[in-house]
């Protein structure tokens, strides 16, 4: 008989009773608060074309590199979990990834995933056994007929979750039109920004950078050999999305580096790159130097900057050739922020109207670097847990590395960072968990008076992430 | 008055009242389950030969690094604690060396040592009082009549201690008359396995390589110079191994690094390192090169492979060289698994065949690196905490730390990689009341229901090892 | 309504029940201890003086860069928190910086500076309320009230707070008259010693270097181009220190490094220094040549040898350039003592005579690299959690992760480290409540006896800081 599924109401509380009682009343003030995410990667067309979701692995597996990962290391191939090849061929049946899945949910215990897909399976579709092979076409069954009513349309899904904001991630190019679609709609009601993501041009190295350069300068009426004309385009382009709704730009950069070149030698870099005379060391040091333009870019447009830093994408270059980006094997190495962002730092961190995020998968830098620089430059934030690190755990290492140099009011506020619609409200979910748990801690322990965690978990919820997204 | 020496039947369970019960439920279906070591450097000889062990100040001083270290540290030299020199001359006096350990018992509260130490004193020969300056001799004297008993003859507690399986760790010149002497006798029931250890003959820069590359080639009928007929040899030896039971071949190496080369730019370095031309960046890259030759081989005779990294060795060259090897000045290092093994996980890590455990001294990697490669590749497997992290706070560490990212099915399973033969049982047990300890904390946080984590720690226990080490 | 200020009687106890009253006990055997202090920058002329502190916001603003740091995070410019520039001008009217700290008392909840100033404001000052925008102007008030009564005299407070030992931080060439004074008046009894602190007379990169090395050799009666003269400055100004009453000297590095070159080697490069040709790396390498002369030193005079490593000073140049050094941006980066510390640790590590301290803010070196070098080398002791991590949370990691390897007896004994001399209470009432935590819960999860503990706990605060500093 399959184990019962169920959601303990005490979830992620301290164990310590009375401790777990004040987590209790610290969640309950921003249990059912709006969600704020100014960071993630839904995809705007789901809302504005308001189609069902096809079926349980499209939706839970296909776009969800997370699960994917833990199956493939258990042996699975990535095409009999439904991800299609960029060759070609036949994806497979999706019953039968689906059937793969549920017949290996042990291997998500413990794990963030398994954590929000217990929260969906139980909270939106009503499931109350554990996945096994012995329910997978119930459950596949059970799903796909969810999916067909009106209540489990995105929009629908959109409005029920009490998501007040949401930002997509988007290509500088990107004519935004799906923005466009929603803002213009009087039946949709929420606020969906677009961000500008800017890599692929800033950074010489990248496949394809001169192709992109050259339509930056077409849209600019520029010539693409002209490096003033290219600035004149990434601000151009900054606007737009500024007028689209946009309030940050995203850097993912493999290391967080940033460099202070003067306006005629960054313009022979440009020159050289776009010639491909430009080593390995020079893109580096283009890239470091748009990262400090980008900043300057900020200070003018207003636009929040966050920076993504130390992963290194495309571990596996087999799959990545056979499977395509975001396939599981993206990989974190050790960051350091202090000497690398310094010159960027010692330009614009005075200046309170930049505000810079800095999020980090190599966790030993909260309480080395992150929290000291966010607790002395007023334009550093630390960005809340990211990636492999938001997770209960690790979200509470997180807190006590950084809290007790920086304290509560320097972090970005939690962010989703997802493609996983429908674990949205599971994750903003477990934030708040964590925050109460962390915070009765400190009340228990003397550290914090009851009523100033109140105070805080409210601003952590509600006004931090506002604020620092100048939403 | 000595103070009294007892084992707390719920040590090492949480606090919390709830959290003990659950975490004392879930260790009892693991408590006395056979133990599997599947990494270790007990030597066989012991058990062949079935002699008593000589008196308390070899037993648990001479042979464990781990005590003698923290002696020395508070002053005393290791000729005192009756660690004989190379340059030969008088050894300390037992029982002096014993009056020095137990007039200092204090230095070992709190440390992995102390814990297992007090397991053995109490556990094994019914000791109730702490060692101090006052009992010692009387402790000598009750451990060493012990000593002399049948019960304690090695073969007896191998029964005794319920041992499954025992690994060893071997010379690949070693002709294993230990091991098929154990085999051969039919009194002897155990299962005692080589592992396959051929650091110092992969490496040319460790002194006496080309002797040892000699030896190789003298065994397989070629010529010390022929490139091939030395990688024919390793094959060779290793199917000896696996014809003696060998289950996996062990790789200690400073930083993790493999290396793809060409056959003929191998065979050239090797040709540069036999003729002493070699430096020692080109011994970094042939010994790389010979991890990535190693993972071959593992997948043509199916030797598990094990990488221990990340330990300066001999760090006091006086000491090393009065002393010898492992006498207490190992020292870890910032390790790094991700660029640096990249060459050997692209060309074999998607084959499930391949079982690579990599074991690390530097936790950081432990969230960072390790569980996001096991959580990814079918060939990795996360090593348990190993040497200064095989000990509690440190073990929760580690769960926290791989468990969110790449749950509980992608670790190696408990290893106790000692020589301390007697400290195998309380090994196992500190691992499998941590086990439990951290199950019951998920289990009252409502991150798994009950029924889970039975079945995680029996599985954790009896089938992770066994299936990690094709066993 | 203000919040109410209080102390909770348990703060910092572990918040099961058993576990909070065990270490409630423990607290208790050293709660009222005297407290012993070898390392700090509290300035001994205030001693000397004994003149009434100013007023709220020079005591508990313009010397703390832990709150200064916070508050311009917020957006406050160092000039507004009362902050003079080195141009000289108008300082801000402390009255108005302390309010600006008031309202924004929350930004401090869960700080370690907000813990201690909780502590202060409550227990020296009797304040029951949280500080605000509101009750700014009436704290003000109250608090310079208090200052100008005797019991706030900087004597008075040094016999209430029960300081046994306290170190200042100095210039190898001050006279130490504050010091001299201090002895020769038989009104004061406290014992303040001072330290040396020889970073920039031992660094040829460090502006200013060749004047310092001529003052030097102008006190010894020797050339200034003269290396042995300038060796023997420095052995005498040690000496002329350890008449003083100093038992240590300080070194700030960077990074840990020692080098050990030939005496020949070692003049050509002074002299290279002298002659302003020396690059960046000769001065690195210099640098390293000294910090193991110095320990050489150590040996004969027994100062205590204290190293200070991984913080990058002064990251912000601008606003060190208007307002100097210790202004709240000086940052941690990532460190390592393995191999950069192995020609000290290879010549002298051996000598229990020598007592070589290492402090870190790279937690991650503490299980990595400090505990199992202090767990073998005899010279060396781990410093207590320096900075950023001597915090509640950051000290209790500290323990966790040195303890299993190193056990309690190779620390350094807490230090304080503060220029705040109101705080130092606090801090060490912390510090004995935290050890009282951990130890408590290693008696609850049966890891140390109870007896055990209480001889521990005694020994952490009234034996080991005496025996680690030679007092």
């Amino acid at each position: 008989m399959p184990k019962t599924l169920r959601l303990d109401p005490d979830r992620l509380f301290p164990s310590d009773p009375e401790t777990r009682a004040c987590a209790r009343t610290l969640y309950k003030i921003v249990a059912d608060l709006p969600i704020v995410s100014p960071h993630g990667h839904v995809d705007p067309l789901i809302l504005v074309e308001n189609t069902p979701f096809a079926d349980p692995a499209q939706l839970f597996l296909r776009y969800d590199h997370y699960v994917t990962r833990v199956l493939h290391a258990a042996g699975f191939g990535l095409g009999e979990l439904g991800i299609p090849t960029l060759l070609g061929g036949d994806v497979a049946d999706p019953r039968e990834a689906w059937r793969i899945f549920c017949s290996n949910w042990l291997l998500f215990a413990g794990t963030a995933s398994g954590y929000w897909l217990q929260h969906e399976f139980v909270d939106l579709f009503g499931i109350t056994e554990h996945p096994c092979e012995d329910n997978a076409d119930a459950l596949y069954d059970q799903i796909i007929a969810a999916l067909q009513t009106e209540a489990f349309r995105p929009r629908a899904l959109f409005e029920s979750f009490g998501i007040d904001v949401l930002a997509t991630t988007d290509d500088p190019m990107d004519d935004l039109a799906a923005h466009a679609a929603l803002r213009a709609d009087p039946s949709f009601t929420g606020r969906v920004v677009p961000t500008f993501r800017p890599d692929n041009y800033l950074n010489p190295a990248t496949p394809g950078w001169s192709d992109r350069v050259a339509a930056l300068a077409a849209w600019n009426g520029t010539a693409a050999a002209d490096y003033d004309g290219y600035l004149g385009a990434l601000a151009g382009r900054r606007r737009y999305f500024v007028e689209h709704g946009a309030v940050s730009s995203d850097h993912g950069v493999t290391q967080p580096f940033a460099a202070d070149l003067s306006h005629e030698r960054a313009a022979q870099l440009f020159a050289e790159a776009l010639a491909g005379r430009l080593d390995a060391e020079g893109a580096r040091i283009f890239s470091g130097h748009m990262l400090l333009e980008s900043a300057r870019m900020s200070l003018e447009d207003g636009l929040v900057m966050t920076v993504h830093a130390g992963i290194v994408r495309n571990h596996d270059s087999g799959t990545f050739e056979r499977f395509g980006p975001d396939t599981g094997h993206d990989i974190p190495v050790a960051t350091s922020y202090v000497e690398s962002l310094r010159p960027l730092l010692e330009r614009y961190g005075n200046d309170p109207s930049l505000h810079l995020v800095l999020f980090a998968v190599d966790e030993t830098v909260y309480s080395r670097e992150l929290a000291p620089l966010a607790g002395y430059y007023p334009a550093v934030y630390i960005g809340a847990p990211w990636w492999f690190l938001d997770a209960p755990d690790a979200v509470l290492r997180f807190r006590a590395a950084t809290t007790e140099t920086a304290g509560f009011y320097r972090g970005s506020g939690f962010i989703d960072d997802t493609r996983a619609f429908l674990s949205i409200p599971a994750r903003h979910d477990m934030s708040r968990r964590l925050d109460a748990s962390f915070l009765a801690r400190l009340v228990r322990e003397g550290r914090i008076d009851r009523q100033s965690a109140e105070q805080i978990i409210y601003d952590l919820v509600a006004v931090v992430p506002r604020k620092v997204f100048k939403l």
